[in-house]
């Protein structure tokens, strides 16, 4: 495959530029551009540059507003609310983010909920960004209906993924962040484009049998969730926790009303933040959690969630990213290059 | 298999006496009993009467405190601690709620952290008691390590559950309760004894391969997380949460203490409960969540999380449970008759 090779500079600014080509003002496009940089500084390819056309059609057929101005409320002593004004995810997280922080430090727990947002990224970059600030952090999302419930044959759940990061004074943070889904969407489509088969679990025909074939699974039929009726609940728990108790949309809900642009989906996160500092071990945590982490790296074989992403930081720093020419293509048509 | 047919109220005298007789002052011994008796109410056998001897087991070696005065202290606005005493879990639990319910409610989010416990229940009880008061709950804990990380050949996280429940102001709340592992050990030890074999994905043998024969998972092997390296994630993180953040014990720090009376292991556990008359959608959340499951169950063939529970409560009260024999005469030689 052919690739362009640039700088995070650079695909920062190419970001930039397509967006604010296409409605966003500054702010909101530096915002995207940021989160679209770090998953191409951590070689997550799939929600880097290559999701800048999906963001461009939401402002284009408008769907988003690329001029949200993000506002941030109480709604409890514990509880910060940031009404996304219809934009994108990544301003609403900053402008509710140090709201977030100051409430965990002083009530020693504090969620964070964002209404009407497009969120078209992972969910690390928020979980690691309170991490960073010395808070465990737990961060859920949910997505159009691409997962079945358990024994039954119609799509409900989206793809809901998690994610949970621990700090580490001193040290990078772990972090996790994992859909509900045996496989991303996108896995799926591309296997399905290159005629490959997937393995099972990961879907079931429009009968509810079991499949390898990814274009049966895409075409009548729905995903599965990881671990069977384990990964299913979990599913579940984060409609109920973005749809119902923040009072914004389920999977189902939000295929309702989406125009089919190819962009984001509208619905809203919920974000729960702790601080080890308030819960009796504030001086000891950090190195405790090390031992654990130390039992584990001492099995062959055993690395740490995310240590894959950190490491790729090296290489992206000194090497810069390589886009898929087609991609650069895209991206250049876009600002119109 | 013979068994004793008995109502639950004699189920529950049954518990009581053999813990008092063994040591456990009447509160201790009632809040035991309370949490046995509603296993066997909703056809939980395994944590129902069944758990008594182990309990028995962690009195008589003195491994557990059956006096304990579990005591109730504010580690930060939104964070509440028990100090367990090195009782049973059970009391500890109830000490906590109301502080926890009032923090939540004024709050809208809070924690409970309970240390120094010997927790040898399910997860379900908690939660659902916080859900019948309208609140929303996750709770955490750890146990010994028969789990192994990604990768990896050594046992290093428990069983490690995790419970999540959703309160459906005037119908049964939604509860799940799953262990991180894809078997429960006692589903593993049982297929050992009855010399069947055990799905792949339940463990690995002493060379790190999968393996579906309970024995070498038994001696040597070790158990996997359910859905992979997903499951193990979660694994770890009920590690973090009630190890590191609340100062509690590691898995392998609970079996480097054990004394191997085959009772409950030393631990903490989190609870964190959400109001969701607090996070901006009061007045609908809860019709909210019933489209949801509405949705659900016009599947054919699904059903919610904790249904089969919930029914056997009908049958139970009106039929009383059965005991296996040998059960019921362990436990009359327990109080001596």
């Amino acid at each position: 495959m052919q690739s362009v090779t640039m700088s995070l500079e650079e695909a920062h600014a190419l970001a930039v530029r397509c967006l604010t080509q296409h409605g966003a003002d500054e702010e909101n496009a530096r915002a995207v551009a940021d989160i679209v940089t770090a998953a191409e500084r951590d070689l997550c390819h799939s929600h880097g540059l290559f999701r800048i056309p999906g963001y461009v059609a939401s402002l284009k057929s408008g769907k988003a507003n690329g001029k949200a101005r993000p506002a941030v409320s109480d709604l409890a002593p514990s509880v910060v609310r940031v009404a996304g004004d219809g934009g994108f995810a990544p301003l609403a997280l900053e402008v509710g983010r140090a709201a977030l922080v100051e409430r965990a430090r002083s009530n020693g727990i504090a969620a964070l909920a964002l209404n009407d947002i497009y969120h078209f990224a992972a969910l690390w970059p928020e979980t690691e960004a309170l991490a960073e600030q010395g808070l465990a952090a737990f961060a859920f999302t949910a997505a159009f209906p691409y997962v079945v419930a358990p024994g039954g044959r119609t799509p409900i759940f989206g793809t809901n993924p998690m994610a949970f990061a621990w700090p580490r004074p001193g040290k990078h943070p772990m972090v996790f962040d994992q859909a509900s889904s045996t496989m991303a969407r996108g896995e799926i489509m591309i296997a399905a484009r290159d005629g490959h088969s997937v393995p099972y679990g990961a879907g079931i025909d429009s009968n509810g049998k079991d499949t390898t074939d990814p274009k049966a699974i895409l075409d009548g039929g729905a995903q599965l969730a990881f671990g069977g009726y384990k990964g299913a609940a979990l599913a579940m728990m984060v409609e109920l926790l973005v749809g119902a108790l923040i009072g914004d949309k389920l999977s189902f809900e939000s295929e309702a009303v989406d125009n089919g642009d190819g962009g984001p989906p509208a619905g809203g996160e919920l974000i729960i933040a702790l601080d080890p500092a308030r819960f009796g071990d504030g001086e000891g945590f950090a190195a405790h959690a090390d031992l654990l982490f130390e039992r584990m790296l001492s099995d062959d074989g055993v690395r740490l969630p995310g240590d894959r992403r950190r490491k790729a930081r090296e290489v992206t720093a000194r090497d810069g990213i390589r886009v898929q020419e087609s991609l650069s293509r895209t991206l250049l048509e876009l600002i119109g290059d």
